[in-house]
């Protein structure tokens, strides 16, 4: 292999990310393969200890590589691609990457909606909501953590809600709300994992990930659900289409 | 006032950040208005000064909040909103948002491609790209850092690209080199600011962006361009409208 460039202002580090993540594009090493040791690529790229260990690091860390304690590092599964083009099913998309999609429901419960989700749902002012607080699961890592704040009129029966680990949100507002949901608008910005995300989503405060804001509309464009996630970006990736 | 909540999982420099968004979503500050000094927050709300300063702090990263030497904190303009509904310009929508764009080239360059580069581009494996790479810019200020990778059968002539502060790139290709762009599949990801990209960016290494990856295509669906773009997650914002 061609040496990294000792004088460059890219960190030697990130010039080793750069050529393990050319490596797994190239295929040379395909998901589930085991990457070469610290002492391998110390000697390999000529570099000491601390590159080779904070390159796996920042590689683990983006979801490209994973550790297995007292076994190695290996080459993770490509993120988890989501398209923004049209109405998605969470647990549809995970079921269609041979991922066994689970919700943790961490919180049904009326709550006093802020100025943002009084501002949303259009609310009048006294008017409360219902907070749906889900975990959001591959198999069994969580992947988003995500609050949906429905007004209580749409709520006609909060004990429904407990379904929400079966069916979809909307389909439970489709069959016991008769709430077509039939628009939404989203917006995302990224963002760092907070301490008290950071437990639930089982990685480290700091990390990447993505703020996604839906408002759902139903026919009658009447907002019915704001939804807030936090998405990790070592995990997925979004896509869409521009013509 | 209603007091934070000390025994909460989430820490109260984090409430006291949810409480200083509210009062400047509930418009009680507008953008520009200066906001209470720690002195004051810490009387308000009954915390330390760490306690105070990391809520600034916070909110001045998340460009929330911005800072003038001397003269105190002051509420900033909300960030700009970009649709990802259909082919934009950043430039028109500066414009549009009352900013002032302007693109510093800091590289027009034949370039060897990468394997990804390669396969966006579907090139043979001895053809080369021009990377140009640009620091795009609202009232001076850079919110985008970004590298375009063209194959070189596309430029005609790479003189022409040194127009590209001037007219939109793709304008320049329509005008420039008779292809134009019809189509594009764009994919994001949160990530951190890396060190190298930091300088060019006016900002810390480890806060959030979004990484923008661009393919775009001409009439005949061939793929003319492959973009990678480094977004400042404190200054943009996505959206886009599912139904």
């Amino acid at each position: 292999m061609k040496p990294l460039q000792q004088n460059s202002v890219i960190p030697l580090y990130h010039q080793l990310m750069e050529r393990l993540k050319e490596s797994i594009e190239k295929e040379n090493w395909k998901p589930g393969d085991k990457i070469p040791s610290e002492n391998q690529l110390m000697d390999e790229f000529g570099v000491s200890r601390n590159t080779a260990k904070k390159a796996i690091e920042e590689l683990v860390q983006e979801g490209i590589l994973y550790r297995i304690q007292g076994k190695g590092t290996f080459v993770a599964k490509p993120k988890l691609q989501q398209s923004l083009m049209g109405f998605y099913s969470f647990s549809k998309v995970l079921k269609e990457n041979g991922l066994n999609p689970k919700d943790i429901i961490l919180k049904i419960e009326e709550v006093k909606p802020s100025k943002k989700i009084i501002d949303a749902l259009q609310l009048d002012e006294n008017e409360n909501v219902i907070e749906v607080k889900r975990l959001r699961c591959a198999n069994n890592e969580p992947y988003i953590l995500e609050s949906s704040f429905i007004p209580k009129s749409v709520v006609t029966d909060m004990e429904q809600l407990k379904k929400v680990g079966e069916i979809s949100l909307y389909d439970l507002f489709a069959r016991q709300f008769n709430v077509v949901v039939s628009k939404a608008k989203e917006a995302f910005e990224p963002v760092l994992i907070r301490a008290d995300e950071s437990g639930y989503l089982q990685t480290k405060e700091g990390r990447p990930a993505l703020l996604l804001e839906r408002i759902a509309y139903d026919a009658a464009e009447r907002p019915v659900e704001f939804c807030i996630s936090i998405v990790r970006g070592d995990r997925c990736r979004f896509y869409t289409e521009l013509t």
